[in-house]
């Protein structure tokens, strides 16, 4: 049976986390009640995973009236801002920073300002746990009798606050005797899959090969893949999902052999503001994650580079998005 | 305008090559007369790229009679043995090696046996510089004014004798100003072209951006994509190719944007005992060009991965067959 182990933990008045950066040469766990320091760890990817980043934002801004416990709006405006700040496309972080808002702006004088908040974030917390429950129960149908599935990036327990979106729906499946053998595109620039998904799916004796994104379509050409599940960091009232850049290259050779393409991610993924792609902001990031793999340089930085984080997928190459509420269909309409 | 530098060079006797796993960040030349050293770079890939190899190998075979200057078949048998063992899929080396076979076995006992297999290698090596411009010329009917091109791993000077393959097309079509921009896959494992096309196009100033491989899809939804070219070792009679990894996903989103795909490569890359793909043997390598860059690890050595160095890209899905010998278009015949 797999080991356990956890991401994101709220325990004693502190919030600890896993660096994911060294994940999985080095495991290693911090503990802190400052929020910078989280909303660092957000920004520098220790902290990553749409789901995760909105519950550790919530956890920074309960923690950051730990020692400051009265209402004080400037102070709470200044602490939501910098977390908002630290990652523009995933939309679970303005998401949970909004349920805070409403807590915080709801309180009177009498209240308790950080029980308050930090029940909140226990909350926000609890909820993922539950939606990545829902999400692994509503993908089953999606498979036949002994699957080989294709993931990128990584989508599980370190990219929630529970099992996962994408990658819970594989565990599940598998449990049930659904999966036979995952690929893992190793997820370049940052290697997520090649790192952490590659991790967790060891910690659970699940079978993988480890492949570079530049497989998949020859894995797809000359061997079983049957269907491939990716997760999502913003999904338009059409359906068009932003996820982490190469899952638009996935969607297209998915279409070319005719392989179904999913989109596992929760329901507050969607955001009712963006009526398609076109209104999806895409993170550029930085040149050196591109020429650096683990902060070690493979080639000149004076090198031009074009590194966006995520791209954007289509609705029309999208076979189904599971969430907590369900599996959806085209046409899909997220609006009502 | 460029800086001038070279890959392999022979020289007073001796064999020079730079090492190209440690480009762009340490430039470093060997020189040797030891065709067991040689055999070796080509395993380790300090010498790379399809007609490079070949080159190499018949420089090895002449050195080997450096210090044996004698008729010796068991010696020429053994010593042809081990560079072909070096790689298994760039069908170049065979034919480079078939080139000295013939030679040596043509030999008498009065002969210089070094000096005409030396003569020999010196004369496939001039004879793929030809090449190298005679493709460069025959690519330029794909161009229209100032386009933007792709391109996968390295098949520049470092690759080959001369100027290149694909790469040395996408020059020549710079000097002549019809084109603007090169996107360059970093091409994993083994990051040829974020390590080699990169240093090849900076030595040229020709500008460029660099991208993980599973960029490409979304540079060509996003951006001006207006054609790929790519290189290959080995092509069967019927147009089927086999290149670096990659090439096929690449053959596959060109398909699906419209964009055109070519294949550069010299006319000895077609293997005429392959009648299509199904002949071609991929070579499976280490595990630990996976899980490492540069030597760096940077996940478990325990984890499994799948390892093919070459894809193969069906006949249907390339546009046009640049070759020393003309550009070819579908239905290619290449066994009249």
């Amino acid at each position: 049976m797999g080991q356990d182990f956890f991401s994101i933990k709220y325990f004693d008045k502190q919030f600890i986390y896993i660096d994911q950066t060294q994940l999985p040469l080095i495991e290693e766990y911090y503990t802190t009640d400052n929020y910078e320091q989280i909303a660092v760890a957000i920004e520098k990817l220790c902290i990553r995973g749409a789901p995760a980043i909105g519950i550790s934002a919530a956890y920074a801004i309960a923690l950051a009236f730990k020692n400051h416990n009265l209402l004080d709006n400037e102070y709470f405006e200044n602490v939501s801002n910098r977390l908002a700040s630290t990652r523009p496309t995933a939309v679970n972080l303005f998401w949970a920073i909004e349920q805070m808002k409403k807590v915080y702006y709801s309180l009177s004088k009498n209240d308790n300002v950080f029980d308050n908040l930090v029940n909140t974030a226990i909350s926000i917390h609890n909820d993922d746990i539950t939606k990545c429950n829902l999400i692994a129960k509503n993908g089953l149908p999606i498979f036949s009798n002994k699957c080989t599935v294709l993931t990128h990036c990584n989508t599980g327990k370190l990219a929630t606050g529970g099992e996962g979106t994408a990658l819970a729906v594989i565990k599940e499946a598998y449990k049930r005797n659904l999966v036979e053998l995952v690929y893992v595109d190793e997820t370049r620039p940052l290697l997520q899959g090649g790192r952490l998904t590659t991790y967790e799916l060891k910690k659970e004796d699940i079978p993988f090969y480890m492949i570079t994104d530049s497989m998949a379509a020859f894995v797809m050409k000359q061997k079983k893949v049957d269907l491939v599940i990716v997760g999502a960091d913003r999904i338009a009232v059409n359906g068009d999902a932003a996820n982490k850049v190469g899952s638009y290259n996935l969607a297209v050779i998915c279409k070319y052999h005719n392989i179904p393409f999913y989109i596992a991610a929760p329901e507050t993924t969607i955001d009712k503001n963006c009526k398609s792609e076109n209104d999806i902001p895409i993170e550029e990031r930085n040149k050196f994650e591109m020429n650096r793999i683990q902060n070690i340089k493979f080639t000149k930085s004076i090198y031009s580079v074009y590194n966006p984080s995520f791209d954007l997928i289509p609705h029309n190459l999208i076979t189904g998005i599971i969430t907590d509420k369900g599996l959806f269909n085209e046409p899909y309409n997220f609006n009502v």
